[in-house]
């Protein structure tokens, strides 16, 4: 009798600034890992050489052979595989992102935003194991979201559904790097709370132990270390942050009626200074029907992990579903 | 060769009115109907006895057999197939709608809310054939949604999924039938449209044509008439209704990244008035990499059809995918 060997794909997460190549079993286990300045190399196609070879090099080293590939990277489209004029990234235009790395891998790839795969990874490693109906909410320098209904991510007609981060909650509100106003995003981002900070600082009668760092040291961390030693002005950015999270959470539980909410990314590890005024809030705000209906929980996966198990968990989701 | 006979369904639209009965056959000929008041029997078991009585009336009439029927009512349950505690019906606490029909007319029956079923009816029989994502919003004495991804109505965790019309748009915003502020509901229906005229009229230097009305004539399709003469505070409020409503609809296309918006109910039957303002803000609104994704289409089904075409859709999609 032939022991089946456990099965291995590849998981890769495209940002801004790194990108990390993960070799990940099926259950999870990351066997190996590297990662690279995305910037590094401004040919696109040395950029896709450099992840196949990252990649091959893990699986060679471990001995195993791949089933596939997901990745996940900004703008990228669930259908048609591409990568189309990224903000974030110094390749312009359409990059082919799919087929160039299954033709560098020889498996099938699978591509997606960092906020669907994040959905997929908590789905199949994290705290959404179980749940059919649920919406995550990346919570870091922006606002990401990954839908989940009937057990599938929602990718809608251009396949680029779920954009919970731009949903304009104040018409004449804050401007967002998206060139509209008022979006989820520039209130409930760890760039979001430091405007909310700023703003409230610049009633200048208000004390508040913020007031005795530089400018440029005013960061979410810093605003939640000072909120969590008392300081008033700081708890009340958290508060106000909370609100605006509520609003969009009780919004978004109208549309696809969710078991729970999954808060990753850096504002969720603020802890009870979000869940605590976050809860209160949500019930103050919930429509009577869904009253009790969902809960907020917290992403399960180490930070560390969380990327390569969700572009991992996208590639082990389709060669199921296939 | 035996021919294969037509098959015929059930749709039934339970209303806080009227109740209407029809039977349907699976190309969509409505092959009879009747209907009474739905206040008229107090105990909701001679309610459903008199509509299982309709349609077996009517099937015996026309000679044919039912393989189904489907229900649009208020609150209605997709998966318990119970109607909880619905504000406009005359029974209170938990009607067992789905077994008590199944019951009364030996086949199976499906239930869902009013604007779940429009949504069904569209895809089946109106202008949303052919369309995999949808969202149907019914704009009428309250605001109704039905959205549609992947071919399938989203029903949630709960099967309360789609409720776009209590949408918190203001925090502060007008007070709305569910006891909360600023729904949707309370400026892009009837009853909105009407609240905006009177605001608006409440300015006493403005002059309009409205004024000439009695208080209790103010209607939206008075307004509709007035505004089509020229009034201009008339046109402002549809321009007013129609700034919301982009609001909403551009909000809700980053949830599902629908190819269309289908309108139906009586403010989609103000034609240019609604749609051409409507668009004009939707481009305004919309994020960048949604524009031109997806059009905005009124429904083709006769209003006095829709009701029970979308039930009886509910019955033979659900045939079909059993």
């Amino acid at each position: 009798m032939k022991m089946e060997k456990e099965k291995f794909v590849a998981g890769i997460d495209i940002g801004g600034t790194n990108t990390v190549c993960g070799l990940v079993s099926h259950s999870g286990v990351i066997a190996g890992r590297s990662d690279f300045k995305t910037s590094s190399l401004p040919r696109f196609s040395d950029f896709t050489d450099r992840m196949a070879a990252e990649i091959k090099k893990m699986a060679s080293d471990a001995g195993v052979s791949l089933s596939g590939a997901g990745i996940g990277a900004p703008n990228a489209n669930y259908y048609t595989g591409d990568i189309n004029n990224a903000a974030n990234l110094v390749w312009k235009g359409v990059l082919h992102l799919k087929s160039d790395m299954e033709q560098a891998l020889g498996v099938p790839v699978t591509v997606t935003n960092d906020a669907n795969a994040a959905a997929v990874g908590e789905m199949i490693f994290g705290s959404a194991r179980g749940l059919k109906h649920f919406i995550m909410l990346t919570l870091g320098t922006g606002v990401g979201s990954g839908i989940v209904a009937d057990g599938k991510v929602i990718y809608g007609h251009t396949g680029l559904a779920g954009e919970l981060g731009h949903l304009t909650m104040i018409r004449d509100g804050r401007t967002c790097g998206c060139g509209r106003k008022g979006c989820l995003e520039s209130y409930a981002s760890a760039t979001g709370i430091v405007r909310t900070a700023e703003e409230m600082l610049k009633e200048k009668e208000r004390k508040s132990s913020l007031r005795e760092l530089k400018e440029e040291e005013l960061s979410a961390r810093m605003i939640a270390m000072h909120a969590e030693k008392g300081d008033k002005l700081s708890l009340e950015v958290f508060d106000f942050t909370a609100q605006m999270l509520a609003w969009a959470i009780t919004n978004a539980v109208l549309f696809t009626s969710p078991e729970a909410i999954v808060l990753a990314g850096g504002l969720s590890k603020a802890g009870e200074l979000i869940t605590v005024p976050l809860k209160k809030y949500i019930d103050e705000m919930v429509m009577h029907a869904f009253r009790g209906s969902f809960k907020i929980i917290t992403t399960s996966l180490p930070e560390s992990d969380a990327a390569i198990l969700g572009a991992a968990a996208l590639a082990i989701k389709k060669g199921v579903e296939a």
